[in-house]
């Protein structure tokens, strides 16, 4: 567990600055309390530079904390996901140009599965056998799907109320899951302790620090495929703050001439990093999280810290936004630019929605929603109250109202 | 309507061999009864060649009836999905190798997107404001997804009994659905039925002879990415036919020095063809439909003809599996290579163990299976029984059982 150097990384710690040896099982600074230390991973290379094909893992492999020797997943298990423009979606927020960076076409539908990829691949290298993670859903599939693909046990915590959807999916790639009565901060503090006591590999992505590296190569990809244009902003829902540090990383490292500014949502009911930001503090208030967006509803986030900062520096913001705001944004995704979101994926547009009417983004901005993740999972939450026919023309005819 | 020639290809009807103009509507032979004389596209161009990029109807435009002028959906609705080696599926299943083509990764979560794509181009071209489909679910909201992402309305006809996954996903696309009292097949005839009174294009895939085309590029795609290695075998379940008929037009484009057969898939209680096949005939004696395969749930199929003599050119073979099989294979998908596929895209593998019992794929040979649509439509029809745990390290032990 200590091949020290193989990685080619540097590990600091976010809060104390203290360097840290790059071990495949590197966790938090132990200088401060609790899980806080939070490491960031400082990788070597030329940010501008892309490699060949479409699996970020190997296009950006100079880039990130990936064990020497051949992948253990099948290149292409991660392809590159498209980022669609929605015109009509652009016109219905008011702005010059609206663009879907499409995660939901990730292997287990969620932008997750590009951190658990290589949490696979550093776990089946060191030897572990057991590769745990807690989540509200998408972290714990795309780990079990990637377990699954290379032959690893997942060990899964969840909140005991996470939708069917995500649990038929782990059922589905032989996880073992532990459905924990309590909130996903519950799960989150079991999980740390269990895999500690067990010897399994640690997938948690505030305190393995590598994991916001596999995230990363979504903030890479976007810069890729906007290209010199750029655009004005990257909005994204947040939780508990590792995807939006990830792209704002990723967007950095690529140095665009027109970087995008970040646009952070948090729903109203689960807002603690939004808050620490109005306040101007790094400082977070742990909240009881009460959302529709069970995929970011996060009352205690662990890495506030590398978020806050990360929105800071591209010179964006935070705003918290109404699950009433949130649903109706999921619709218009759906009916205007053909992409089924889940609630916490749709988060952002009604943030885009709030910062035009605020005024912080212009009618002539050019501007990425990244949809973290698929509407299917949480399908059985949405009612369809379609109109139902017997099999005659007539019947139909009554419906459409064709005469 | 009538813009001859534009499509630059040839319709010719399977049943009489006569000639027909390419306008965009372009439906069955007149001289034959009912639905039967379906219409086969013969595309221009060299089969070997293909173009760049990494969307189908970009690659492989020149070889699709696509309307001349800007593509309405952008690049990059479509992907290329990818063809992911399984080897831990291949040693249980017997076979040197096993490559599952992973269609999940579609846009709406089916290889029907590759179709409805097509068919959305072809209609937006012609001016038509809706476009109209029966549908066991996949068509219907691959159909949804892409005329919401260039503002058509999706006029949708499925059995009552469709899941609710595959519902809700209609609901977010903002479809128009008539829930049809009744099987596919009532469903089927009201839809043909409905477009023509109300003059929407018709995206059935057997009536319209294009949609093929649209599927034809999974098999294109395949082609490409065995390279000259090819395969033994392509599996694969069997519906209403066309999807099969579809990979095999598109593999023998191709000409790979080892192309590959088909094992085309019925389930056992809704298996016309394979019975047609096994009295080697082209007249179809349709059945009820009874099988836990909703998308392949087919008792009386639009393209058989087409089907039978695509798998008989390929050298390949018919067979039938049963539902215990059917479930048995979805639980290898994603235990054994990380894919969640819905019953019916896993019928192909219960077929692939049933050939290899059989002698009929032998255990050298190299297989692909493809996977024709995620699991997550149809999750809630499988059950997680996990444990609930209290939040102690003691409950997680009690269920890790390492004392």
């Amino acid at each position: 567990m200590t091949d020290t150097g193989l990685l080619r990384v540097e590990l600091q710690c976010v809060l104390c600055g203290a360097a840290h040896r790059p071990t495949v099982d590197a966790s938090v600074c132990p200088r401060h309390e609790g899980l806080t230390g939070i490491l960031d991973v400082i990788a070597p290379g030329d940010g501008t530079r892309s490699g060949a094909g479409s699996d970020p893992l190997d296009r950006y492999r100079a880039r990130l904390p990936l064990p020497p020797g051949p992948r253990r997943l099948p290149s292409g298990y991660l392809t590159a996901t498209p980022l669609l423009p929605a015109p009509r979606l652009a016109a219905d927020l008011g702005v010059a140009e609206l663009l879907v960076k499409d995660e939901s076409r990730n292997p287990t539908g969620s932008l997750k599965d590009r951190a658990s990829a290589l949490a696979v691949e550093l776990a089946a290298h060191a030897g572990f056998t057991d590769v745990a993670c807690a989540s509200t859903g998408n972290a714990a599939s795309s780990l079990a799907g990637a377990c699954a693909a290379v032959g690893l046990t997942a060990r899964i915590f969840v909140p005991a109320s996470t939708p069917v959807g995500k649990l038929a999916q782990l059922a589905a790639f032989g996880a073992r899951v532990m459905l924990v009565r309590g909130s996903y901060d519950d799960a989150y503090d079991l999980c740390e302790e269990a895999a500690r006591a067990f010897g399994w590999y640690d997938r948690n992505c505030a305190v393995n620090p590598y994991l916001m590296e596999g995230k990363k190569t979504c903030g890479l990809e976007i810069a890729d495929q906007l290209g010199d244009a750029g655009a004005d902003w990257v909005s994204v829902a947040v939780g508990d703050g590792c995807t939006v540090a990830a792209l704002g990383k990723g967007l950095a490292e690529m140095r665009l001439p027109r970087s995008p500014r970040l646009l952070a949502v948090q729903p109203a009911g689960a807002a603690p990093i939004a808050r620490a930001w109005e306040r101007g503090s790094e400082d977070i208030v742990p909240v009881p999280a009460r959302t529709v967006a069970d995929s970011v509803s996060v009352g205690a986030p662990r890495n506030a810290v590398k978020a806050l900062r990360a929105v800071r520096a591209s010179g964006g913001a935070f705003l918290t936004v109404t699950d009433d705001e949130i649903l109706d944004a999921a619709r218009m995704l759906g009916t205007l630019a053909g992409v089924f979101a889940e609630p916490g994926a749709a988060a952002g547009i009604a943030g885009v929605r709030r910062a035009r009417a605020e005024g912080l983004i212009g009618p002539g901005d050019r501007v990425v929603h990244v949809v973290t993740g698929s509407g299917l999972k949480t399908a059985t939450s949405v009612g369809a109250a379609f109109p139902e026919v017997a099999p005659t023309l007539d019947a139909v005819r009554a419906v459409v109202g064709l005469g």
